[in-house]
């Protein structure tokens, strides 16, 4: 595979070369550590925006909505679709590529699911370097929506320069949401399905949560409720000036390099870790994690001890 | 905390101190270690039994009358519902506990939510040590069921000592079913919702599946098919026979200690990365992730070098 050759025609914008080296990240090639340092010079220039939320919501639906608006809107536009790396989850993605299909033949639009199986940290790894690709191939925007709820996607959202919670009416979400911290992790709110009952009432829920939020010291962005009906493109044009309204202020309060340095710690931090790993498991004789395991299944040995004497093989 | 007399009233089946053990184990607690020693001796007799499958299946339902079943059989069940660390979860948590409260007087029945939010391998390092605690407090059985879809549950559900993969009629869950490979970590199948259209559909997809896959040298397990009604009942006599023959099967084949030792592996490899994992971020000054970060945004470092640092500093 010529590595170079690629590089030049995704940053071209031939699909089939994004998607290759899409596949290329997400397979944990060898390769990845040259395609790295090829990106590195084409990349910098792409805004990420994080979608979240419970099933239902309409995540989707919004995503593809978005699309629509930032594409009439001249920009060009990356989606990443996380599977986090479930069996279960292939019936959805399917879905996603149905409800995305009216952007299919669209030269500027890049869609990917993105399905890391079974290797730690895969997600927090690939989706940096995925980005990276969106990003030389020339999106403005990249949406990266997580599909479901996991430790995966959390962990991907917070790769995002804005993040974006979506709540829909009658789902309980509101509270949940100030419980369960989200209020801090979300640059914007979506209520969506806006048209349904229980619609003011979702968005009273989130200004009372927000308003009883301990204030940041010095200049702290206030997040929007955006009311939306994504399925009529309703409310998203307020979505994309929302979008917009966070970028112009983290600019202003020289905050952009935020982003970028969290998505960079993210991804070392989980290659460091799938090393590490990888050297567990190639542990071989009495200090194997089989052997080991066999000891505490034996009442020899407490797991902690175990764990000990793993950390120790790793550490040489 | 006095621990021993903690452990001493879980084992005399004292629901609070059940609880406050399994509480001390999500927490993280520095005596999770002194716990795991002192419940050694009083574990070893629970059969883990992991339910999963696609939100909408009705997990939480059958599960439910599982638990039924089983009382009548006058078995002493434990339930732990796994929470994948998401902030939005909280919502289908609250209902299971709703559905479940037909059990909460029941002194035969421990029932737990599991949420470990944020620290990597939370879930595989404290769901096995909360299978200790009931397995002490004497129960003959512990549904682990997994909320949702993700990584951490599929994580989860390769602790089981029986595996059940729940699927619903007219999902599409039977074709991706055979597509994502769950065939090879199901030991029994659930078409639940049986009396509804499609079941039948459902039902050949998955033994047509399971035709054409590759048969394992020596003996090996056929996972039944079940059909279920479980907010009914039907059917759950079948599943518990089916979960009874999956076991008596594993003991006439010398495979008791499979599940065992698969929990106790996947327990210490995650204690070991969580301690690597606290080592890294421990890292202060140039070499810190932080550090490190700001000179891959700047271009100065690729990713891989970057973790090649944390790796080799963490290595000593």
């Amino acid at each position: 595979m010529d590595l170079d050759r690629l590089v030049a025609d995704a940053r071209a914008g031939v699909p089939r070369a994004v998607g290759r080296l899409i596949s290329l990240v997400e397979d944990g090639s060898p390769r990845r550590r040259e395609l790295a340092a090829t990106l590195a010079p084409y990349t910098g220039h792409a805004r990420v925006v994080g979608l979240t939320g419970s099933p239902g919501v309409g995540k989707s639906t919004t995503t593809s909505a978005l699309v629509t608006a930032l594409r009439a809107d001249g920009r060009r536009v990356g989606v990443l679709a996380v599977d986090p790396s479930s069996p279960f989850s292939g019936g959805a993605l399917l879905g996603d590529r149905v409800r995305m299909g009216e952007h299919a033949t669209d030269p500027g639009v890049f869609i990917r699911s993105m399905a890391t199986r079974g290797h730690l940290g895969g997600l927090a790894a690939a989706t940096p370097q995925a980005l990276r690709v969106l990003d030389a191939a020339g999106c403005d925007v990249v949406l990266v929506e997580t599909v479901g709820v996991g430790q995966s996607e959390v962990e991907v959202v917070a790769l995002a320069d804005t993040t974006v919670v979506l709540l829909a009416p009658g789902m309980g979400d509101g509270v949940q949401a100030a419980k369960a911290g989200i209020l801090e992790v979300a640059d914007v709110f979506v209520v969506n399905k806006a048209d349904r009952d229980g619609a003011d009432a979702t968005v009273r829920e989130l200004q009372h949560a927000m308003s009883l939020q301990r204030r940041e010291t010095g200049p702290s962005w206030r997040p929007p409720v955006v009311r939306t009906v994504a399925a009529s493109g309703q409310g998203i044009d307020d979505l994309v000036a929302a979008l917009d309204a966070h970028h112009a202020w983290t600019a202003e309060h020289g905050r952009l390099a935020e982003g970028p340095r969290r998505r960079a710690r993210a991804e070392i931090e989980a290659i460091a870790l799938a090393e590490l790993r990888g050297r567990i498991r190639a542990l071989a004789g009495a200090g194997s994690p089989d052997r080991l395991a066999e000891r505490v299944v034996a009442g020899e040995l407490d797991p902690f001890a175990a764990a000990d004497e793993l950390v120790a093989s790793v550490r040489g």
